[in-house]
């Protein structure tokens, strides 16, 4: 098995679609960290000036960039055309800077959506929440075909679970586990009218109910679809699919969502699940879903209706698309979806306005309207809005750019070559997106290429290396590659909003429903939070403490606990200026989190370190900042 | 309360230094986000044209960044000149990609070096370790004066803890927690004859023993500087000191260490800890103090020996320096150590060849050789290595450039001015560190100026603003900001490393002591890591997995084991390419980890969810990258 990895580059990449291009593929043969050679092949990218992106120090970014980050969990902000990274926010893991995962409002989101199931897992565990998760995709609340600026959704394919920013406060607010179920993937909000329904992909196929009844019988599996309610982050109804789900997006019309199935085969194996020469993309027809869930036509599992939409049911449509499709990409012109081929070289494209004929029983194929050979590996599609596409293709490492009227009027027969451009990548990229390209109001200026791989582009870091995303402008004709950005792994998937869509606030309002428990227990103690409290107060071994914060102070210098008490710290940030975030670490006691300008926050333990431990604030936030901290005593037990 | 925070802005900065300006200060007046105003006072600093420094596509950095995380937690290694995240190495926190805090290989490095009590607390909160941390200062091991490449160490203020990274793979091997000491802050390597020792301040006040028995008296309190074996990782001993203890630095000798002390007055309030107009730098002997200690001049406390180096002691020295001084920087001269005044608008310099004198009996004030007064708050101070000296204001919000001969005849009595240029910088810094500044190579090419705050630099990102670092070119005479990164808590400290210092492997050796516990138990199952075994390996109801990988596939398709089992996972990733990380993701179990090229590594749960769960890679390896997976079988415990 160790020599498995001995004989890549030995296969041409021209070879790889050749009949035994599959084997070797099979064989590991096409590995790809060792294919810098792709990245001399193809058309050139000339790397233009360094700095043609860059903005003068304190100049302002156009758009935000909402990053995943994979197998790190956060969401990550940046700015684009800068490619900064503006800040982090903790999702499914855990941060040490925040206390996201420790305090109790941030465990109340973290535990509140879990499957009672789950929980039991995860008590066994002696764990409360997961403390991983593999962030994807993350999107935005659509209105009207364009980002409105209310949330972001995001999957964790690793815990089954659909998250919720709010974009007010740029923190999470909502956290589900998606019962039935198994790793969520691709995930895309309804665009029209709004979101609405947030759509999300089962990836993995597993048994219904997974309870061990059924263990090594895969074709008892199934995948599932899930719609959820993105206000109420409800699941509103769950499909039964023929095969598995990958990629998924939604048109402009609100009729229709689209998922890839790259294991049509229903495989379990890597043999199996890439053994046909087709997979297929499923349609699913909301308006028929939603009828049949109202009509009662669905079983119920773990409290969500699920209708069966496996091959032969009205409520899908099932199109053959060569070899593994991955990318399902929905055109700014509101009427095309691409799908990205993987194992093939082509992608297809489905005319949104003839899936209704095929949903009243033509062809499913009818609705393909163009099916271009572009390259190696196409994986991902983005647009510019003006007609043109781009698109990743994975062993190729490079771009492509192509025109979608052309690939129509090649597909009609004419002779004519629908790619425009090819752009040198490094090294094998994963998702792109342009510039407010998944909305009617793509504006073709900037490109982002996530690449799985850095290899040789940075100063070497040990045996983990950066992945490597890269800027490319759109605007002017030829795509050309302006800035490299190394990244921790992962910046799985991008979008880039207008600035114009997105108006946080600065200082959180004192009503914020975060601190709503907070707020119960100050009233129920006959406090005030804004006010603190001068000393503990005790409720047999549970003892509360209620400060305030202004900077260089915390409300209180000392005070007293019981070794054994269950202590509650709540902090309120009085500080009612811009920027002006403190913090509460208790040393020594492993407690650490932020409190915003103007927000509550508090952390629960149990007090069993008798003596004196200094707590302090970690966000640096004045002059005297270091000397910003007091002393908790803790009584020893038997004193 | 709440009105505290309300008349900010209104005192003029340039009052600060009256005599009532002290009671301003401690009335929270002087906050420091209010004030805008700062960077707009003071000499201007042009912006340079945008991508001065920037960097091709493709094109390497010239520097190792090694950037603390504050409340992070994590080390980041940044490229400079073009300030781009290279990678961040999990140190005191969690890491939900990497498994960080869950491999048995992490959770070893986190938990070896706690204290028994530290354990016992931890277990009564359901933790086997701490998952935060506050990185303030990575430092790198020094050899003659120079880095060496082999290390870095860095602090942990929050749980007390020193941490160890090993340079050729980048990854933390050791962390220690500091007994007898709280909360350590400034830390800094040996620079001669080599690391050797890293010194560590016990930031702090505590009683030793922090039993309980001594609660809110406190006389009875110490601070504890802290000598650690590097290459041991093991404290060699601790010196007792009067007042507390925050920066320090080494000299060039191997004589000396130098540490500030911002509270001589050994207070426990803010009010008591500003008190005192002058407070005190320590000079700890380590000739002196390492002969007290093979004299057994000591008392052992943990284990360690204890000296008592307070006032009075012949093993320390007490210089008197205004007003809470701060950072502590020894020059690249090797003579001289600049002493940082913080709530004096002073630095004060130390010229090393006469600490002897004092430590002979000379007044301690006659090793100060120059005083110069540069501007409201100096907390820290880089250097060019051709006698140039950059000291971050942090209420002026500038770098200050100042030259040391100047300085020096200044205090003589020489009517002459040692500033050279202050820049703006935005806003409020506090460390700033040159490229190999705190060598005797500092080659006076970058600045690097830590902002505490961004405010209006960047597009709103909500409450939770990121920090502003900026990268000031020094090369050319006048000071110039030539790029604004911004950063997520916190960029506390950094240091800048020339890339010919640091030389890391690209792959692991099969050798390497990380999984040495994983090697033992397979040789005592009979199991080479590098085959792998074909079925679980059963002990009771302990269950170990054996499993290898090679992109596209693990070597198990499949394993079963039963509801109860302890299972754990040993991957071995038989890739040896160039970038080829794998990882491996149990679905729905909370369990994720990274295998690097050639690496083992291990995670150990209690199996306790019956059904079919999906296991795959989340280190994207290879077009077929999704088809890497396998199955567990969990037999229910009653099947």
């Amino acid at each position: 098995m160790a020599d498995r990895s001995k004989d890549k580059e030995q296969i041409s990449r021209r070879d790889m679609f050749s009949v035994p291009a599959k084997g070797a593929l099979l064989a590991g043969a096409m590995a790809t960290a060792g294919g810098g050679a792709a990245a001399l092949l193809g058309s050139t990218s000339p790397a233009a000036a360094a700095g043609a992106h860059a903005l003068k120090p304190g100049e302002l970014d156009e758009y935000y960039g909402f990053w995943s980050s994979g197998q790190c969990g956060e969401l990550r902000i940046l700015g684009v055309p800068s490619m900064r990274e503006l800040m982090r926010v903790p999702v499914f893991n855990r941060c040490s800077a925040t206390g996201w995962g420790q305090t109790n409002e941030s465990k109340k989101v973290l535990t509140e959506g879990l499957l009672p199931e789950t929980k039991a897992y995860l008590a066994t565990q002696g764990m409360e929440t997961y403390h991983n998760g593999d962030l994807h995709h993350p999107h935005m609340s659509f209105t009207d075909g364009t980002y409105d600026g209310r949330y972001l959704f995001m999957n964790d394919k690793a815990n089954t679970r659909v998250a919720r920013i709010r974009c007010d406060v740029m923190k999470c607010d909502k956290i589900i586990e998606i019962p039935n179920a198994s790793d969520i993937h691709g995930l895309r909000p309804q665009k029209f009218p709004r979101t609405g329904y947030v759509f999300a992909n089962g990836e993995h196929r597993i048994p219904l109910p997974n309870d061990g009844k059924i263990l090594d019988d895969p074709k008892k599996y199934v995948s599932i679809f899930s719609a959820i309610d993105g206000d109420k982050m409800e699941v509103a109804w769950q499909v039964i699919v023929s095969g598995n789900l990958d990629n998924c997006d939604a048109d402009y019309q609100g009729k229709y969502a689209f998922s890839t199935s790259y294991n049509s085969e229903e495989g379990v194996t890597l043999a199996e699940m890439t053994e046909s020469e087709t997979d297929h993309v499923v349609i699913f027809n909301i308006a028929r879903i939603e009828a049949a869930v109202k009509a009662g036509n669905y079983e119920t599992h773990n409290g969500v209706p699920v209708v069966d939409g496996r091959k032969g049911s009205k409520l899908t449509a099932y199109v053959s698309i060569p070899n593994s499709p991955h990318g399902c990409n929905t055109a700014p012109d509101g009427k095309h979806v691409v799908i990205n081929g993987k194992l093939s070289p082509t992608v297809s494209v489905i005319d949104v306005n003839k899936v209704d004929a095929v949903f009243n029983g033509a062809d499913p194929r009818s609705c393909i309207v163009a099916e271009p050979e572009l390259g190696l590996g196409p994986l991902h599609t983005a647009f510019d809005g003006k007609g043109n596409c781009y698109t990743t293709l994975f062993l190729d490492s490079q771009m492509c750019k192509w025109n979608m009227e052309k690939a129509i009027r090649q597909f009609k027969g004419e002779k004519i070559d629908p790619i425009l451009a090819k752009t040198d990548v490094h090294y094998q990229p994963g998702h792109n997106h342009s510039s407010m390209g998944e909305t009617k109001e793509a504006d073709g200026k900037w490109l982002v290429s996530l690449n799985k791989f850095s290899k040789d582009r940075y100063i070497n870091v040990g045996p983990l290396k950066p992945e490597n995303e890269q800027l490319i402008n759109i605007a002017d004709g030829n795509p050309v590659v302006v800035h490299d950005s190394p990244t921790f792994a992962e910046p799985h998937d991008c979008i880039m909003v207008h600035r114009s869509k997105v108006n946080p606030d600065s200082i959180w309002k004192r009503t914020d429903p975060t601190w709503e428990e907070a707020r119960k227990q100050a009233k129920a103690d006959g406090v005030d939070l804004e006010e603190g409290a001068e000393k503990p107060i005790r409720d047999g071994n549970k003892v509360r403490v209620y400060m305030t914060s202004v900077a260089p102070s915390f409300s209180l210098e000392t005070f007293t606990v019981k070794q054994g008490d269950e202590v509650t710290i709540y902090i309120t940030n009085l500080d009612d200026v811009d920027d002006l975030t403190h913090g509460f670490t208790l040393g020594n006691h492993g407690i650490a989190f932020e409190v915003g300008p103007q927000a509550t926050a508090s952390v629960t333990f149990k007090a069993d370190r008798p003596g004196v431990h200094w707590y302090y604030c970690q966000w640096f936030c004045h002059a005297l900042h270091m000397e910003m901290r007091g002393r908790m005593f803790v009584e020893p037990r038997n004193a």
